[in-house]
């Protein structure tokens, strides 16, 4: 099935622009949430995340099982939308998983789903080189993430200030 | 009138292609200056940047009442030239203004506009997310800021290395 | 002889993207590298990407003196391929050289160069500033070098997620 990926750093409106590219595909609408709330900042996040995507939405949380959750939630009437890589990359680091085995996975998910897939991803690496070490090696985890889903789905578009810049046209 | 937004990160080029496309309008230029020098290193980089203008230029302050500036100076006969919506933004923030509030004034007064706006805005969301709420909090306004100043204006560019990048074609 | 900017954040896959495009041509390659190895995670990534480039390439260090390695080294028959100016721009700011100097010598020799020249560099300006002034000043020469060099070269490309956007399209 036809699958997305959606670009963008903070603030580019990469999920809400997800959403819409979900929302204008008929059947249900699966997101799959890779955020886990540590603090209450992130977990106000998550709500208002939750509030804003209304009730044709239902929503699973996979922060690290997420080839898994694509596979047991896809179905050709079903999109199912992941928001977002680059948290998931970063559960991965905390949970001292293989990425490299994680995002083969996920990509084999991602490919053999029979609905369509939409995945979100931050793009991370075009400031200053991080001071520490763990965010260093962060950064070369989403970014190598980025490249290999960017390389396997149909379409990339990357998002700056809501406005959406296609990398890679569907063919 | 018609107006454009000028994106970009630190060193892209983003002033001097704001600058050369409104030098390349008829009329007066209206340069609004959100900058304040706070420190040695701020003063040294607006003294540069006043110089680099050049006499057809007049120059502004207007670091918090910026809504109020374009409504004052804007004519039909006078380029109006923001830079930047980034620093706007962070002045905000320190003085505890309502950031929403204010992005809907500098909306309407853009949009009411009886003469040409040109704004100039950092693009600063690509990058690691920041260490600090502060720096974090900053991110998120300044982010919604460019969102819908691009949602509002005709023409949105975005520089990179000084070379422009179409981001929304003036129709 | 024609020559080409590759620009992109980490991970964004522009190195690879470079001896590609260098690879494509016919005749001797030269990887000119202007990494140092400070420490063991620099040494590291210097011997994986020295590993990845395979034996049609020779490899020359010039993490200074830049303009006379690619004077001494381009031919006709030859590609010169540089990565990265950015490495190159952070080692001239610790050595206390003059780098608007440096600079004009730089792009003197790829304009002057016998053979196809292939420049990487690093976009650092697209994150939030930098708490401490050595960071800023760094961010500051790196966008200007990729200023200059962007406007005085054939062709520019950014990558995003190992895809290639024209941002100046060779003539």
């Amino acid at each position: 099935m036809s699958n997305l990926l959606v670009l963008g750093g903070a603030r580019s409106g990469k999920s809400r622009y997800a959403q819409l590219r979900a929302e204008a595909l008929t059947g249900e609408l699966v997101y799959l949430a890779t955020a886990q709330a540590f603090d209450g900042e992130m977990a106000e996040r998550i709500a208002l995340h939750r509030a804003d995507r209304g009730p044709r939405w239902s929503t699973v949380e996979a922060p690290l099982e997420l080839a898994e959750a694509i596979t047991a939630h896809s179905r050709p009437g079903t999109v199912v939308l992941v928001d977002c890589l680059t948290l998931w990359a970063s559960n991965l680091i905390l949970a001292e998983r293989d990425s490299t085995a994680a995002t083969a996975d996920l990509l084999r998910a991602v490919l053999d789903a029979p609905g369509p897939a939409i995945l979100v991803a931050n793009e991370v690496g075009l400031g200053i080189v991080p001071d520490n070490a763990l965010a260093r090696r962060f950064r070369d985890v989403a970014g190598r993430i980025n490249q290999e889903v960017a390389a396997a789905v149909d379409e990339v578009v990357m998002m700056v200030a809501g406005l959406p810049l296609v990398l890679k046209p569907k063919a």
